[in-house]
């Protein structure tokens, strides 16, 4: 069943929207949502991978020692073991579709 | 680094392009670039998910017993041992981006 990704946006003022779209035993698919100034901070994980795909919007993305600008049409990984996060510093809304292999437990 | 993703797409008159973007020992990324009337056949991974990404135009993808119309901004998951493929039946170019966990062994 196909997943229309804008459609489920949600934004929330508070904080970061992760909203998940799907997960099978090797794979979990999350929309994040980000107001501008909104941000994940930078983490790691260990032994998951994570590919990030801007959908809609900019932000700055770190992978490691790299922290770019991201736009709609653009994607980077982020291999287990390298440190990571994404901030809006943009004056848009910011959506990413993001997956990571394989799911985080508590998904 | 990032990936801009439709600027690495290249279309082939003969048949589907498939390119290859990044890889890391848990997942593939590849785009997969149509014409009008190219197709990938419905085929099946045993042990591997397929999740596509509509970047640019519409076109039919099969998972298991649905055939639907995608087009850009939708997704769609083939889990493992689910038959799966996609063709292109629109008047336009069709660019997909394809992840598959865990990478093929030839990738």
């Amino acid at each position: 069943m196909k997943i229309r990704l804008r459609e489920r946006a949600k934004f929330q003022a508070d904080r970061m929207a992760r909203i998940a779209l799907a997960a099978t035993p090797r794979v979990h698919l999350d929309l994040y949502a980000l107001e501008p100034g909104q941000a994940q901070k930078v983490h790691t994980h260990d032994d998951q991978d994570k590919v990030y795909v801007v959908l809609e919007g900019r932000g700055r993305i770190t992978v490691g020692a790299e922290d770019e600008t991201l736009e709609a049409g653009d994607a980077v990984v982020a291999p287990a073991g390298v440190a990571h996060g994404v901030r809006n510093d943009s004056g848009e809304r910011l959506l990413l579709l993001v997956l990571v292999s394989p799911p985080p437990p508590h998904a």
